[in-house]
């Protein structure tokens, strides 16, 4: 029997704080990998494919979809992002867990394929400090802000649907909290009767035959 | 909307660190506390009622069962032990969570009464290490350490009945494996939402009004 790992997903309005806390996670914890998706859009300067992205042509990316091949697939201004299901069946059969970061509408499809996956909804502390966050990162031009900021509250919005709630007000403890939360994942008697099966047998064999 | 604790029962063989665990656990979480059992057995000298256990008659014990009171209760060596059903829930319902240190069959009890209970069993790393355990705290004969480790490996044997095991190999490491899993739960969007409201009120506010 093969250990098999956790689908997390994480998602959070823009502004929150996730890619960061994601990126610090899987360099704290071991056997943990972040889904690499597939897009459309042209590869920027600094960008490089197969590891900000996996760069494809729209007709292949159709096919794909077509194929099944998505576990979540969505279009954004025009250019279309999937999760490749082989790759995060394949890394989980591994028994690696993986993280894939998408939106809560990413969220809603990968739960209807894989109802086991674990989702984690990050918020930011307050919302003077998620409207900071989104002025330094975009123009100041009010309106950019305002519909950003909507559409953090909408994103928001949809944190019931999540199985955990982190709030990023420190980072340490934010990132502390998804560590335990993947941990405490790893601890299931599911998931430690295989990793630990030498064990198992070492305590419970025939001791008579000692 | 209040903050309900979250009820844990801890298993383990006679052997395994589990007191010493369960005790550095509630020195290294606030908000935990382990249930203090009610005893029919003679106080014994350096325990004190009411911090070890609080010690009673056994016809007191006896109509404490009768009238559902103990949420779980076994007789040991003639003497008689349960868990005050009531102390528990007034706990979880101050938002604290509550550890029951006691067997699998107390474990199964509970559950049928709690089936939102979180059950956890701790492991020796081997049946070497149990041996000389349980060696060093009974006296040197074959055939009483014979018996004991025939009761740890009757314990033993009830792990898959527990939501999560942890082996106690290295004790800071267990340690913090007890305690990522009791984080992990307080994260969930269930406990959140209480917890955060505050941050949620503002987060979700209606951003026209402001």
């Amino acid at each position: 029997m093969a250990d098999i790992g956790t689908l997390y997903i994480v998602s959070a309005p823009s502004g929150a704080g996730k890619t960061s806390l994601v990126a610090a996670l899987v360099e704290k914890l071991p056997r943990l990998r972040i889904s690499i998706s597939h897009t459309t859009r042209d590869r920027r300067d600094g960008e490089t494919d197969g590891v900000n992205y996996h760069f494809i042509k729209r007709e292949s990316f159709v096919r794909l979809v077509e194929q099944g091949r998505f576990l979540e697939h969505a279009e954004v201004f025009g250019n279309l992002y999937g999760t490749s299901a082989d790759w995060v069946s394949d890394t989980l059969r591994n028994g690696e867990d993986v993280i894939l970061e998408i939106d809560w509408q990413g969220a809603a499809q990968v739960r209807r394929q894989m109802p086991e996956a674990v989702s984690i909804f990050i918020l930011p502390p307050c919302l003077k400090t998620l409207e900071q966050r989104l002025r330094s990162r975009a123009s100041d031009d009010d309106e950019v802000i305002r519909k950003r900021l909507a559409g953090a509250r909408e994103e928001m919005s949809h944190y019931g649907e999540f199985d955990y709630l982190v709030v990023n007000d420190h980072f340490e403890r934010a990132l502390h909290e998804l560590a335990a939360i993947v941990e405490a994942r790893r601890l299931t008697t599911h998931r430690q009767a295989v990793r630990q099966a030498a064990v198992l047998a070492d305590l419970l064999s025939d001791s008579e035959t000692r």
